[in-house]
């Protein structure tokens, strides 16, 4: 062919590196001939317990709905989400995850002039989302490896349009105060819209962590994004919603595809809302495994980033790569984080206590075998 | 609040009308107070078989995995297109319906600097993406309600990226022969993209129609888009994909989001390739069906579209809009499409026989109450 094909591509789009995802347990099993059972995936911050049976029923008697598209209005879920958050249903978008909607919300409102402001070492889709739209993403410098929001706020200028603040931040588990959140948001000006990234808040273990719905009221420029893909354990389906003012939701709705979130998945979730035992139970399996991890790795000596979500980023210093190759082959699957400028950490979803330890276990030999273990 | 957030929307997104779907089952029972059982839907071009077993049970096998991220390769599903297809798996690019690969081509390849070229009354989704983007859209006169090939080829311009052609079309139901798409192809510029949407053409009749994926060698600048929502029956799960040259498929999968297809979709999509069966009596079915409303309009003397595809337009008359809403006081869902510019027409889908007469025996009771009949 005489085209460069590629070439045409838009401007954004060209310089495009795609998400990398944890890599699955069947390409792992693949690779190294294993069987799939023998593996243990801590990569991807899924929830370890196995799927809510309120969740599971649901989603076997939407099956029989198959040739049927979906309710596009996603009328259940969002009554539902609605009345749990006492919220109109008409400040509710739904997504295919929260992905969906963190591009929607960007597609929606920014366009090749604007400036996009997120922090070093946060979700990798913020600056995909602004690349791809061929905006200028503000990568603000980490403080703590957490969001510095006042350097984040003084990084807005005229060209800004929205900023991506996550609480509790993936890939690093850091949280910022109630406190700390406003006073970020009264520096922000009101045609700015912020996205408050909820994705871990479920997990959030205290009363001084911000509850972004409660927010809204005195924040009109604030969007608040959360998904059923960790503590409500449904990351299989692909459903994410955002809360905000109806007029940024009237937007919002525009720009989704039409049937964006799957039959399946608005029935699952919108059972697994009922099952308060399971989101209960998610919490605790949790907390304990964060602790397991931790205890474990001031065992090793290893330093970690403190997380207020349902994995934790370990320094296993250089070169941390290789340690996750030792650790794959293992059978044991734990995420790099070198492409979000964290060479020498790996992130490791909290798993169930058997998992942690053969975890844990599989890490001490890994770095044993390097030379660096304790 | 003293910002008006939809004024900071960008420019396309801020005019744009959102798709209008069949209306649901469900919100038709709310409205009416009826039984969803008493309704019958014929709107969205739905399969009205009910699910393929094969899909059904892979699906529910599928659930088991609910907590877990979807291979974001869609790793099985395309070994299976690429082995049915005669394709490498590097040509494809899922998405979350064909909805979602069609808005991702444009997204890739146009910005607002770009015309986008498709047909008066073709699918609304093709302009709706052009708008998002706030590129321009140039909708060429039908000819018989069909493609006006040799006109739109005129269209093309410099700034043309991209020229969409549904083959068949919805919601006309028009088709093209293999000679005169190649013909049409043979007149544009090989640095223009062609999307030949094809998610109608597992039910052609007759050797003269083109398979898209046939054409791929000679047209390096094609786009052959498909879909399991209509003849495979999986509209509720959301899988469509396109088969291109693999540097444009890169480009693709580059933007589109990398969960875009859940667990319970790949798995079903993979499973229904195999039920050439299912696939078989769904083509039966909806041959038989085409006939019965075909000889039904004829009955009651109304003009309607030959219809390639699932569903057949039929003039009713002014006001369609009366005939539509007498058809839901009766039960009956069908689609007005005056949103297509297409007044006097309603869509009906095939149904299974005694749907068919159903909506016959009810469009010929609202005729006649609305002094139209026969």
């Amino acid at each position: 062919m005489s085209v460069d094909y590629q070439s045409l591509a838009v401007k954004g789009v060209q310089a495009l590196s795609p998400y990398q995802p944890g890599k699955p347990i069947e390409e792992l099993a693949r690779e190294l001939g294993l069987n799939p059972s023998e593996i243990i995936k801590l990569a991807s911050n899924e929830n370890p317990l196995g799927p809510s049976d309120k969740a599971l029923s649901a989603a076997r008697n939407a099956l029989d709905e198959m040739c049927l598209y979906p309710d596009g209005n996603g009328f259940d879920l969002k009554q539902a989400l609605a009345r749990r958050f006492g919220v109109e249903m008409s400040q509710i978008t739904l997504g295919n995850g929260s992905n969906d909607v963190l591009e929607v919300i960007a597609r929606c409102f920014v366009d090749s002039d604007s400036e996009v402001v997120f922090s070093q070492y946060a979700f990798a889709v913020y600056p995909l989302v602004t690349q791809a739209i061929g905006a200028r993403g503000v990568a603000v410098p980490a403080k703590d490896w957490g969001h510095d929001l006042d350097a984040m706020a003084d990084a807005v200028t005229e060209r800004t349009k929205l900023v991506f603040v996550a609480n509790p931040n993936n890939p690093t588990g850091t949280v910022h105060t109630a406190d700390a959140i406003e006073a970020f948001l009264d520096r922000i000006p009101e045609q700015v819209l912020v996205v408050l990234d909820e994705a871990y808040c479920e997990y959030l273990v205290g009363d001084e962590y911000p509850d972004g719905i409660r927010l809204l009221d005195k924040y009109p420029n604030l969007i608040v994004c959360r998904t059923f893909s960790k503590a409500w354990g449904l990351a299989a389906l692909r459903v994410g919603y955002s809360i905000s003012s109806p007029a940024i939701a009237d937007i919002l709705n525009r720009v989704r595809q039409p049937f964006n979130v799957d039959t399946v998945a608005l029935a699952a979730a919108t059972a697994v809302l009922e099952d308060e035992a399971y989101l209960q139970k998610s919490r605790e399996v949790n907390e304990a495994g964060l602790q397991q991890l931790a205890e474990g790795f001031d065992r090793m000596g290893l330093s970690y980033i403190p997380s207020a979500g349902n994995f934790i980023a370990v320094e296993v210093g250089e070169p941390a790569a290789g340690i996750y190759q030792a650790l794959l082959a293992h059978g044991v699957i734990v995420r790099p984080v070198a492409g979000y400028g964290m060479p020498r950490h790996l992130r490791v979803s909290v798993g169930l206590p058997q998992e942690n330890e053969r975890f844990l276990d599989a890490l001490a030999e890994a770095l044993a075998s390097a030379g660096l273990g304790a």
